[in-house]
């Protein structure tokens, strides 16, 4: 028996009790927190291995920042996993009902996944944070970690095994694949008898190959080609001011925009005021030929590629567009699905775009830096899903769980 | 470029305007309705071809009468579909919404799933069925029958694509691949870039097939090795009844018995009666050794295989267990997640059982035979589903959509 199977079989054990131990989950996290703060000098020194192979491996200043693990960011894995804890248990929330003209009710009702497994690179936090939402949401999971982190997520991981068994679960609840080749992530994405869906988090790279070679379910997250549609009758000063944000607050995460659309009955007045904001940040721009028509030669030309990157970075694509109907043909052919905004004064072209524009979230005059489970008051996320099937947009805890339907009655049949 | 890319992608541009078409949908599918029964010299002509190619390659009678469409069977497809078009229409429901504490106001909407593929067997009535759930429900799709039925398929599907123009409605919101070589259900099952979801609608093997070998996201239906547990304290008569009717009144469903577990302390009394209503319809039992030791040795020893296998048929697995846990443990070990019922006058075991059989259905003293999107009261039916993603069990309108998250504000960034 390969190790991936008895991984498997242990974590559909411990599934089995976590889908109806109540109370106790959240006792587990609590433990959890505590463990994870009493430990972190423990978790810091191992976190140190990962660090020095990491500077020995030439590792990027960023790429080490993400590995660091120091007491203010413990203890901020340790707040987030009590306020997990503090959020209401998904499971056995009834979702529907009726009494059937037969006598017999129905109703609806939360209940587990399951197995979840998770494939993420090099952030260890994350190690935690999926653990807990799995745990709180009454999965098992299989942890499957970036070879950058693997001292940091063996120490996370011990921890928390020791954690929950203290608060009376089984251990398997959480556990990780030490073994970071590539055989292991393969293993796991063919784990069809053990799995009941499988969640990369990660850069692109990482989802395209999960999504093309998984077996499992899987729901893919993350990509992000995100748009913002300057409308003809938009407010300019709010169109820059949401541009700048939805650019410029956090230019490597998938919320964040890479083309705005511009409409030509305001693109010279608009485009000069969005511009201006963005050069407080050396924002660079790419656009097509009537943006630089109006902007001049130090906007660089845009060809193809530049419609279809996600650059996570301070580049932009701008173009002009001559209606509402060409922004969102160009939306449909180039977006991901993630996220996309309008900004204008018309109702009608509002109405139009969050109901022709096919993405997880679609915004009017908001910044697309708002798709996040925590923004939309889900409480936590484990990801944002930018496929249809299962669920789409940020992920919480009520989408790590499936249904069933529990049928009480006195004897009917059919 | 092959046939199926072109197909692909006349799905997804008929997929865009479907999903705003409004009352439009219903128009569609009355002129659906009333085509079908215009034409039904047409399609009962073009079925003969599909029954004289039957009977000449030998399909069994009984195959032969699931591919006979008649008058009356036209009319009955026709009804059907005029009962889809009077339920509600799912897309652009409110889920649920909130305004965040900076005001910009968030709901969760209801919208299609896109493209839908639906691979399945012989029965050409499927082909109506299914294209006008996903039309409803604001899904194009592409169909693939079996080639048993192909020629009335053929002219069901151009029935169809003319009534849907005829309504205002892109014809290519309904696509019959006419191919039905294997080839051609491969390249349904990889066509990752156009396909949201691929629905088998079949037997067995079937459902493994394209569980095992597409890529793009599947919705696995079916498979049922359903289970009756009889509690020591249940009402025998009632117990009897619900079996009697859960194996005999259609064998050959998915939501049909295969397996009884009998409590041990009732297994004396209760296992003549349950044997003397089963005779009434001559259903061969297959026993362990306690229930034969009951029964006599007219019951054919079970062995590992009998708890395992669907039957389909009039024959039943008998195992007497000595607790409920038992009961449940054989449950979580061969049943396919489908539907489950204990028979039981105790509150308690009742509830134990509810909340620890991991099945789409869970019933206390009722048939499993109301696994049913029609019996649930959701209106109609597409499939049940047996896995845990996306949704589980009986699969209504509601089923074959996803949400997309759609946020108004007024210039709000983060």
């Amino acid at each position: 028996m390969r190790i991936i199977d008895e991984m498997g079989a242990k974590a559909k054990a411990a599934s089995r009790t976590l889908a109806v131990a109540g109370e106790k989950k959240n006792d587990a996290l609590k433990a959890i927190a505590k463990a994870l703060i009493e430990n972190q000098d423990k978790i810091i020194e191992a976190n140190k291995l990962d660090l020095e192979n990491g500077e020995k491996n030439g590792l990027s200043a960023a790429l080490i920042d993400r590995l660091r693990l120091d007491e203010g960011r413990i203890k901020g894995v340790a707040d987030g996993v009590l306020e997990v804890a503090a959020l209401p248990d998904p499971i056995g929330t009834v979702i529907s009902g009726s009494t059937r003209p037969n006598g017999m009710e129905i109703r609806r009702v939360r209940v587990p996944l399951g197995v979840i497994g998770i494939i993420f690179e090099s952030r260890p936090n994350v190690t935690v944070d999926a653990a807990v939402l799995c745990l709180k949401s009454g999965n098992a999971c299989i942890l499957r970690g970036g070879k950058e982190a693997i001292n940091s997520n063996k120490c996370l991981a011990y921890i928390m095994q020791d954690a929950i068994e203290s608060a009376g679960l089984d251990k398997n609840c959480v556990q990780l694949i030490e073994d970071t080749t590539r055989q292991s992530s393969v293993e796991l994405m063919e784990l069809t008898e053990y799995l009941d869906v499988l969640i990369p988090r990660g850069g692109k790279g990482l989802i395209r190959a999960v999504v093309e070679n998984a077996k499992v379910p899987v729901i893919e997250t993350g990509a992000g080609n995100c748009h913002v549609f300057v409308d003809e009758s938009a407010d300019i000063d709010m169109a820059a001011n949401i541009i700048y944000n939805a650019k410029t607050s956090r230019p490597s995460v998938c919320n964040a925009i890479e083309t705005i659309l511009v409409h030509e009955n305001i693109a010279e007045k608009a485009l000069p005021v969005i511009k201006a904001r963005l050069d407080e940040k050396n924002v660079e721009l790419r656009g097509c030929e009537k943006t630089r028509a109006i902007l001049g030669d130090s906007v660089k030309p845009a060809d193809e590629s530049d419609w279809e990157t996600e650059y996570g970075d301070y580049i932009l694509a701008v173009k002009v567009v001559s209606s509402i109907d060409e922004a969102m043909a160009h939306i449909a052919k180039y977006s991901t699905g993630h996220s996309e905004c309008i900004v204008t004064k018309d109702f009608k072209n509002a109405k139009i775009f969050t109901s022709t524009v096919d993405s997880a979230a679609v915004y009017v005059n908001v910044s697309t830096r708002f798709t996040d489970g925590g923004m939309f008051g889900l409480g936590a996320e484990i990801g944002i899903s930018t496929q249809k099937l299962h669920t789409r947009g940020p992920m919480g805890l009520n989408e790590l769980t499936s249904v069933k339907f529990i049928i009480e009655g006195d004897g009917q049949v059919r």
